[in-house]
């Protein structure tokens, strides 16, 4: 099975192209989509989105993940091998938390032409480049076939949650299309807590930490540990996200009482 | 065969963690999207579209279906066994119109542990309750394994469509992404006749009761019987809900001549 | 395989209701969406998207492609063999750029109504009549036994290039999501050029000819070749048809230097 996460929306060619020339090269193979509608360019959502689903999927899946502001210049294409996956893509971060979640066991430079399209392309190496990698991966060509281990990958900085006084800093990873605001502060900061008390760029919130949406009133707010284990800000039946006007990478201070 | 139909868009990582469980649970599954942008909440719009494409599916269907504001509450999770198919979701008439018009034969609380995931979250059930229950109903376990049988289920309240002297008063169930407005009023109600006179919140109109699109000027409205057997407003290559600032759920009152 | 190209959006139940068409007729059927959001009702981005990705299906895939807004009309529905593939749709061009390219064999009318649905819509021929020709294709029904041989067919007009002194006088096929503005005007007229001067119709450019989008400084234009052999005017990580006002069908005077 092939997971597919870009940024090449779904109005192009392009998906289409990675899947025909995927099903040209392997003709079992199962395509998913994880998302096409990451934001350009944003190898930070990608990461984050791809870090969410891959674990969902069956073992063994190959997953191939294109955010590729660097395509065509000397930035590597990579497989790195998890002790539960493969994932494919550019070396810019977007594969590594995903890979990081579940142990990177190894990581190769994909250098063999044998795996890439007779001719390829200088701006579309997802067709190129890394479509036929994960139709080769997912037929069960090793890993070692694509070129030469390496150590030093890039590896995406996101900022962690630090400690001040009684306040947790930390920031939003991402917004969801409901509007939810998902920080990257971890379930385990919260035991024991009743309510939060929250510093958001423009607004101060105290409110409660219940267990789901419809806890409140319909548009007003509340604070949750979403499906991924993340402390959130939702509203029921609203878009927090919009209301606060909170945006990707803002700065929140939160306080559980 | 599943089908699948959320609000969940396509931006996010939820869609496909749904199919990375089921096909998990159940590797031989086809998976077929119906689509994940209903509107945000919209349980109405849900049951509609649900409702027009469930039967043009291979008999034997397990339709996935979730617009879910109340998860994590006391709302149950069904299992609905039609004449025809199976249908899957919260029980809060999502499901409804599609099953009744295939016929009910029982419906199922989900009420077995077995057929969930381990950990069950509060907000995203989606992928912890439903696609897990698909998954084994697409693998031929019996409707009755999952929980017990209930009567009571939600059903949706939509007007219906009254007579007031020459006047049939309806509302539009949905507009459609080229602009056309379907509304509630049945092809049964028009035969014989050659124009309709329309009184619109914004506009009042007399239209040739065409047979297709293409039968006036471009940009000019008629009326016609959509290919789900609903009078419907279009404009020939232009957007009817924007010319005439219709949203669904308006009032809309017909008389054929 | 089949693979799907409409104006049809995927917020309503339109794709769905084909594709479970298709399966009811055809089990086996591996259905590839190339996109469902062409613009409303334009043939010309139809046929330029279904020509780019159509050669990078397997040989043999039937490509069914539905941009129509003469619906209903007498415009014929077609079949097209080509030297690799089928195509299926509206005889109104939208298959034609893409089967030039392969080398059209044969184009047969569908009128056998044993390969249509038993009921067929005005407004709906691309579940009534389309994907159910689809679904028989890719189960190896002769083309012949769709309906009589034509000659006739429609051919769309686009401009092709012209030279005027120095300059190329092209047009922009398509404006991609991330905003890059793909011409006409084919790489083989720009061998050897290391700079292009660009008047567009809001802008004039001197610009280098590069080889990938990070060539220049973030926000910077340049020109290329894009991955399907056509010139392209690009910004590094950003929007060049935005920056630029651009959008399809406008004029393009080049001047390779």
């Amino acid at each position: 099975m092939i997971s597919l996460t870009t940024d090449f929306g779904l109005k192009d060619p392009y998906v289409a192209e990675m899947k025909g020339i995927i099903l040209t090269i392997n003709s079992n193979a199962a395509l998913i989509d994880v998302t096409h509608s990451v934001d350009k360019f944003s190898v930070r959502m990608g990461a984050f989105v791809l870090m969410s689903a891959a674990s969902y999927f069956p073992r063994g899946t190959t997953h191939l993940a294109i955010v590729d502001p660097g395509v065509g210049t000397e930035r590597r294409a990579i497989v790195v091998q998890t002790e539960r996956d493969f994932f494919v893509g550019p070396d810019n971060g977007v594969l590594i938390l995903a890979a990081q979640s579940q142990g990177i066991e190894q990581i190769y430079e994909i250098t063999n032409p044998k795996f890439m399209l007779p001719k390829v392309s200088s701006t579309f190496q997802g067709r190129d480049i890394f479509a036929p990698a994960a139709a080769h991966l997912d037929m069960d060509v090793e890993p070692s076939e694509f070129g030469a281990k390496i150590t030093d990958a890039v590896t995406p900085q996101f900022n962690t949650v630090e400690r001040k006084n009684s306040y947790l800093i930390g920031e939003v990873l991402h917004v969801d299309g409901f509007g939810n605001i998902i920080t990257n502060i971890n379930e385990h900061e919260l035991t024991q807590s009743k309510n939060v008390n929250m510093k958001l760029p423009k607004a101060t919130l105290e409110v409660v930490l219940g267990k789901t949406y419809a806890e409140t009133k319909p548009q007003q707010p509340l604070a949750l540990v979403g499906s991924h284990g993340f402390l959130e800000i939702a509203l029921n039946r609203g878009n927090a996200a919009e209301k606060f006007h909170i945006k990707t990478g803002d700065k929140i201070e939160v306080r559980p009482t």
